[in-house]
């Protein structure tokens, strides 16, 4: 024990020596400079940014032949196919208008013919108005990153529902730090920062997920960890995937919209 | 051996049952509902925001009487003094012009009254033109959270210094991830994430600061992991502190200028 | 004829050497400096403007004992009582909910505490969605300048109704350039330049009232001469008035809403 | 006299009974329906707009073989050119930087390729920060509509000069409303609606052009009627041109930016 503190005594000069002798310059980083990126004005896409949806055209986008999953056999099921199918699809059938893409109810989801892992997002969503609506019912869609964490998209301005539910929530896991719901008919935005899971070669987890949420400007989700892919019935564990898959966004029936959607990739 | 994967076998059997079992409703989560907040327009306050500078006067700002530390020594005696002196401080000296509070070179930094811990903050600034001057010299300020983890203010358009020393950057930690810099002379925007580190009984860091920054709209640090104390000269490591701490804008000689600052306590 | 010709030549051998004698400074204007105003951010009120609303309460409204007239009769009596009673009325019942002011149908009509004459006026407003509602009668309400010249409010969003009475229409009289509405539930915006009429001392109209509106940032009325008070029944013509009076906000059975609501006196 | 009175009762009556016929219904215009224009969010250009700069490149400019005239001789020989020469132009010199054109002094005026007459226009400028310059010689530029009336392009802030000629002045003709000036550095908006003069065959003035403009949301010109082309020396008049000819900026030797250009023919 003697040995123990003088060592730490010893440990302790060395590094007041240290100090003392640093100089501000030995802290300095130079390399590598941080590549320049212009920004948007207001929340138009800055200069690196991968446009996904400018309100012209869905030529970014496929209907997947695969459903999202509902149960982890299911997610499991869709992954393989993912890995088979190459995410193959047909053209969405979403109608587009006012510079803005709406849900088919019945058409679909959707999901990007470009593939991602961890991504900056900004995406602006609509609720119609649907008086008589309730719970999940009312103006229901998601933002599936990966096809399988997904961030739920919901009217939540005086419509309750089950927290890890609401807008803002990532659904059935981490209901939003607040409430900070728009009313339906007004454009709403999420900003968000996904960070992709990392899998060690025998299929474990290196790293979770992990996602952080501004919604309409206000934090909802900090630097949340995920439990695994998005389920409908069960509780969630992670399955192996692959570096990069499509962001989706549901069809739940509701004819939500979307606009103004963009990427970074991280 | 085998008795293990016996085992292995019967959990997994029960597993899938106990799923087969579950109903969606078993992961619906409904307490305790979040609180609504309601979102500002653009970048305005949102409902639930303690606003800081709304353009018109420092009336929420001091001058502090100490001085931010260079050393984790200078730290340690700052943190000393500040649970002696409850920071006092005296009015401060920086202009309040066209709705934006500017540095007043030699007038020292100024801190909040309020005390804080984790938050999101929005911050605006503006570095001034200033031909000749270069590297640290351009526009340095900074945003020091707690008083000692600072946010990088200078104008880094289109003038170099060392990565971990330009806008964007925890000051000589972590360099930005891009340089999403607007010119001199132009308003522009810090939306920060910063969670505060939390300590053991004995002083040790049971969770260590972290901080995730958009710059304009970029995202500038992604959830990143701070060493300690902002140090100017050394390397950094946690000091044990009190939960709450003003947060500082620093006096660096150059009249940088603030406004539309806000934050809500997380 | 001869003469007339020799004075022409004279005089455009005048202006030439007046011209050539005239130096740039000669056409300079010093004074009067026009003053400073700092402008707002986005759509936030600039420094000289009277904010008439800005989400918090009606303090600055009441509900006026008159009602707006429909023919020009009840106008003249309207401006005869106007004159008589100096415009008293009673608190208003609308509603103020996430900072907007809220149409309560019965409530009657809203004016300001203020009068005014010519103004630069910014309104936002939004149709609430209400299917089943068609031509006037989905989210009628109006903008009235001095309580008598109508700007139509009114969804005018795939809701066809007669062209000088839908959004952005100087009612009954001029409609608008082009349709810029956006979908009912969606925030809209008016910026205005409305000068008052003038009259002579005779009651004799000496110059009319012209208004200039960008409807959502375009042009929907530019710089229209209007033929006098706006009449639900009838032709309009002038009735001499005061120079200054309440600006009216009407109740037409909508739940309509309105927010950040500021004028500059012109 | 009695005649005239009694013309004048009779003619009263009469309007009264009209007015007593009327119905509501009389007075509805329904054809024709104004067109449908979807508006920009923000300062973005709505769907009826022809963008003229939208930060990538100068295809839409020339630099025109003419320089624009300071005396109305001059002004005279630029509009016979004109119709000679069809405006042909090489490419302008100007620089694209940052999603901004910087005037490259000396580099001459630029002029869009195609021609106008009554527009909206939307510009942004940004006047450089260049300490030691002052009146005239601050961040001088200008936008002249059909190529020769100016609306003045200047820093203002703080930066006195005579009040026609400073920025939101109809130069050397009208003086803004206010000094709605932003600080040099900052990017700043001009939203206009320009009305071409209209002539008569014999060349005489049958409307003469008038202006609109709000300087960053503030209103600077209110309708305002000009005297003819802008000069720099001596009195303007009318001289008789084309119905549409191009909108040019100015290159006056400072390194002003301009950017998000659009305009609507109106």
């Amino acid at each position: 024990m003697k040995r123990f503190f003088l060592l730490m005594l010893i440990g302790g000069l060395l590094n007041t020596l240290a100090a003392q002798e640093m100089k501000p310059e030995d802290t300095e980083v130079w390399e590598p400079e941080p590549v320049k990126v212009t920004p948007g004005v207001f929340t138009a896409p800055p200069s690196d940014a991968i446009v996904l949806f400018d309100g012209s055209d869905l030529s970014n986008w496929i209907r997947p032949k695969y459903t999202v999953g509902a149960t982890l056999e299911s997610i499991k099921t869709m992954i393989e196919n993912q890995q088979k199918t190459n995410f193959e699809g047909t053209d969405p059938e979403w109608m587009v208008k006012d510079g803005a893409m709406i849900v088919k109810p019945g058409g679909g989801a959707i999901e990007t013919k470009q593939k991602f892992g961890s991504v900056q997002l900004h995406i602006e969503f609509l609720c119609p108005y649907d008086p008589g609506k309730e719970s999940q019912g009312y103006s229901n869609s998601g933002v599936f990153f990966m096809g399988m964490y997904e961030l739920q998209v919901l009217n939540s301005y005086e419509n309750r529902t089950y927290s890890n539910g609401q807008a803002g929530a990532m659904y059935k896991q981490h209901p939003p730090l607040v409430n900070a719901s728009r009313p339906p008919g007004e454009w709403q935005m999420y900003d968000v920062v996904f960070n992709a899971p990392q899998f060690n070669r025998d299929g474990s987890v290196k790293t979770p997920a992990s996602i952080t949420v501004f919604h309409n400007g206000v934090l909802v989700q900090n630097h949340t960890v995920l439990e695994g892919p998005t389920l409908y019935i069960g509780k969630s564990s992670y399955v192996k995937h692959a570096d990069k898959l499509p962001i989706v966004l549901q069809d739940h029936g509701n004819k939500v919209r979307f606009r103004n959607i963009w990427l970074r990739e991280l």
